[in-house]
């Protein structure tokens, strides 16, 4: 395993920026879905994929098939990208007008997760998902472990970016400025076909919002 | 200008690739958020950036000094995508919970949106973000499209994915199991502090929810 390439400078909105480690958990647990990209044979691959933070490291997981995953195991260097869009903000001209936003891309390699961890891994990464289900259903089976790969990406080199706040300027123009929050709405369970009515939704689906903590604007 | 490297395979669930420009249009036009995955120097780059579909192309816009679209309008191959989480899948087991979502990756190189044309096509991705916005203030000026660079990519080549409905299989096992629906929820506009309280909120932010087709879940 060779060193991890650096993060690059940031060269747009340096005040934007933040460095803390603190700073990259609160991006990294504010979202459920991250863009893994990396490299193979000289061109980008880039997949959505759901993750979880643990500890100092970044999980996912993933069929044994998947192109970007295989790339990425293989010791292909990455870049995963996280971002949660806060809100709209309207400024007095299209140019100044921006989003509220947290985002954060971590550089490096990713390592397999050895098949004794694994089941713990993909506990830590459905526990941070659907808070409370693991409780809820069986364990995992064997076979099921064998079809799954996992990979961490140690959060040591990573470039965080920050917006919030009202529209840049202060020029009482006459024109409406402000923001337009945004956040994640929680509908109502849908339970699939074959469940009995009179099975209860189960804490897990029912808590969903606040214990996730991402729920609302 | 080379021809655009082509999409990789799918190689895991190709049940949920779709391969019609409608799908991908569906798609582009429910995000408002995409990442750029570019190759530098052998190296992975990717940023979160505001987009917009404009018919057979995607725009997307920054500073001139931004890394990720400096290498990609100097040509570097780029891979732009887009996640749309419609829901969490709830299955009997953890191996079988999902995720419901519509995602694209659409992979070319972008070139850089000439000066005579860069004001409509920052219109363009404006009135995607803030319908409206852009009857509401005033036109850009020459200083300010200088300082921005605007880069296209064809829609050419492109992987969609969705998944949709309930959990796999059909075991009643007594466990609920279901779909958890999550979209976008719109806040209260909150004023500039230098905003007069005579002034109302304008139409763009009042109807963003309906004129955009991307709140509730």
């Amino acid at each position: 395993m060779t060193s991890p390439p650096p993060a690059p400078a940031l060269s747009r909105h340096p005040e934007r920026q933040r460095s803390g480690r603190a700073d990259l958990d609160e991006v990294l647990d504010s979202a459920l879905v991250g863009h893994l990209a990396t490299v193979l044979d000289g061109l980008p691959l880039v997949v959505p994929l759901g993750y979880a933070r643990d500890g100092d490291r970044l999980l996912v997981h993933g069929s044994t098939g998947a192109g970007a995953l295989r790339a990425a195991a293989a010791g292909s260097p990455v870049a995963f990208s996280v971002a949660v869009l806060d809100g709209l903000v309207y400024a007095d001209s299209l140019f100044s007008s921006s989003m509220n936003y947290r985002s954060a891309v971590v550089h490096g390699r990713m390592h397999v997760v050895p098949a004794a961890d694994r089941g713990r891994a993909l506990d830590v990464v459905t526990e941070r998902l659907m808070p409370g289900r693991r409780a809820e259903v069986r364990g995992h089976r064997s076979k099921e472990l064998a079809a799954t790969v996992v990979l961490a990406l140690p959060l040591e080199s990573f470039v965080v970016k920050v917006r919030s706040g009202p529209p840049g300027g202060e020029q009482p123009s006459g024109v409406w400025c402000g923001v337009l929050p945004l956040g994640t709405a929680v509908g109502e369970p849908r339970s699939a076909p074959w469940v009995a009515g009179d099975v209860p939704v189960p804490r897990s689906v029912e808590e969903w919002g606040r214990l996730r903590g991402s729920a609302g604007s």
